[in-house]
């Protein structure tokens, strides 16, 4: 390519960006025209931008990936709705976790993301209106369910507004050398469980040591010439380990799942879930006889999760994601059907699909 | 605003949504054009990236901020040159710190970002190919320079392409209540430096303990009651403290600035800075006598560090950033003549102006 045709090519992208320019502060304009008109009311609507993104994704022509383009638009949408008031985020800290990724990834980063203590402490920030939204860690796909999060929302009037996915990676890091010689390896229950099977076929004979954290574990085998852990591979950058070998975690597809809660649930996006919670006694068939009306009705369910009741007056909670929103007559007539027959029930919110 | 108004708005946004999808999608198609006849030569051209960021800024018609506007087109930029090859970018960890924000900064999301243990981490991993780039901290407005940075500087072949300006603000924090009772205040030593004037005045009889990092100083203070800290208000949050006084910094512009080392400089961009490093004997006059070749050509000067040489002949390094571009014919003479007279002279790269 000679200087001519690269100067041709600038001369064009120029062009694209005062033109991007141009339609993204038109489209801010319009989001401030829609925020007054509304009185205030706030601008993310999780239902509308679930569609944009997902129209967007469809309509991609490429070379940029669907990723990507959801990355760019998000920006745009965080942009647009912070020219009227920044979107306050709680999450669970510190600063650099997952859980911050996860609301970057969601909201974008025109927003105020508060760094709480603890899963509690997010609940607290909007239930007192510190925050609009909290982003919340509920379950990993070889993990199961994070406890803490499902025991706080069967009691907090917080509703379930949208879903966040962020998929994780662990590596297999020490400080020098291969597998041969590991002793011992460290990580978070929550690691070392995603990794069982391959550690038991590549490293059958070295000890699994859980540790409160795999920066922990990070931190002992940078001292331990015959220890490795588990972690991010951020992690062996910060503790000058070197990756034995990077994604050891068992499913490829090894996914985290956030809510994001808010003060109402999301209208009806096309492609939506709805999550509830149902009390139980402890006897044979009740909870088939519970979820009967979402089979006579042909709705999936894509979760079942069963915990121990802390209080009242059944015995087991069960957690059910299904397919659907509560205002789509189907899943409407089915959840009331339920009610009829359970000891207790409680919609936690209907929210859009994540698109991945 | 009635329905039929809104759905009028949200028509016309969807096809700006569209209209941004098409152009960026063929902005990232030209990107790759242009990289595949470069041969896999690198995307990034800090001069033109520069020249962009600031048109956009002086064609921005509102309401987004500059800022906003700024960040939009450089997450665009980031998406286009990841389209052939994620760029590395080698910075201080842990994540989440002041630097991993200037690498978002500068760079957009779509990079590999890697946590270095320290700033030789950080060169080191340009020098052996593992990053192609380092973002690392070169000087606090009001703290001055981060000495370890330009030791390291003096000897790397290694070159300034870019800077990047961080704003960063320091807020008071104590478990709970207000000034009263403060008997300590907490805060690595930059931190205390920075405030010194606002606790002199406000906390004058509090003693002040310089501690590792302000995150040990948050930890500390949430465990005594009578004792507070500096640092970023998201470590308020994080370890369940109060903010007493918000922005408690003595200069309200308080930035620290950000070096991006490369293999190579920058082209020129239109509004550029040159940084340089000379070595003098400690005689007086001798640094007058190296900088008048400047004064005479009318370059300014808007920075100037000296620094006890670790080795070599002379006694002192003078760190120097002046206005323009090395190639600048003004420039280029000024600095052919400096060289004429001093012991040693090394040009550590020119580079555009950081825009805020």
């Amino acid at each position: 390519m000679d200087d001519e045709a690269l100067k041709a090519l600038r001369v064009r992208i120029d062009a694209i960006d005062d033109a991007v320019l141009k339609l993204v502060s038109e489209r801010a304009g319009i989001a401030q025209e829609v925020g007054h008109a509304k009185g205030g009311e706030r601008i993310y609507r999780p239902e509308r931008e679930a569609q944009i993104v997902r129209r967007l994704r469809e309509n991609n022509p490429g070379p940029l990936s669907g990723d990507t383009v959801e990355r760019l638009i998000r920006e745009i949408m965080s942009a647009c709705r912070a020219v009227e008031e920044a979107t306050r985020v709680a999450y669970l800290g510190p600063a650099g976790t997952f859980s911050q990724q996860a609301v970057a990834k969601h909201f974008g980063h025109a927003v105020d993301a508060l760094a709480e203590a603890d899963i509690d402490a997010c609940f607290q920030a909007v239930e007192t209106g510190r925050a609009h939204f909290a982003v919340v860690p509920v379950e990993n796909s070889t993990e199961g369910a994070v406890g803490r999060t499902l025991d706080l929302i069967v009691a907090s009037r917080l509703k379930i507004c949208s879903e966040v996915m962020l998929p994780v990676h662990q590596s297999l890091m020490r400080k020098h050398g291969g597998l041969a010689g590991i002793q011992r390896v460290y990580g978070h229950a929550q690691s070392l469980a995603q990794c069982q099977q391959w550690l038991s076929r590549h490293l059958p004979n070295a000890e699994r040591i859980s540790v409160v954290s795999n920066s922990e574990g990070a931190r002992r085998a940078a001292a331990e010439p015959d220890a490795a852990t588990l972690g991010s591979a951020a992690a062996a950058e910060l503790y000058g380990l070197e990756v034995v070998e990077a994604r050891v975690e068992d499913e490829a597809s090894n996914t985290t799942r956030f809510l994001v809660l808010g003060q109402a649930d999301a209208a009806p996006s096309g492609r939506d879930k709805t999550s509830l919670v149902m009390g139980a006694k402890n006897q044979p068939g009740a909870v088939v006889k519970l979820l009967q009306p979402l089979a006579d009705a042909g709705i999936s369910m894509t979760k079942l999760e069963s915990r121990p009741a802390r209080s009242g007056n059944w015995e087991y909670l069960f957690f059910l994601v299904c397919d659907g929103h509560r205002l789509d007559p189907k899943l409407a007539a089915a959840l009331a059907e339920i009610e009829s027959r359970a000891a207790f029930l409680k919609i936690l919110g209907s929210y859009p699909a994540a698109s991945a």
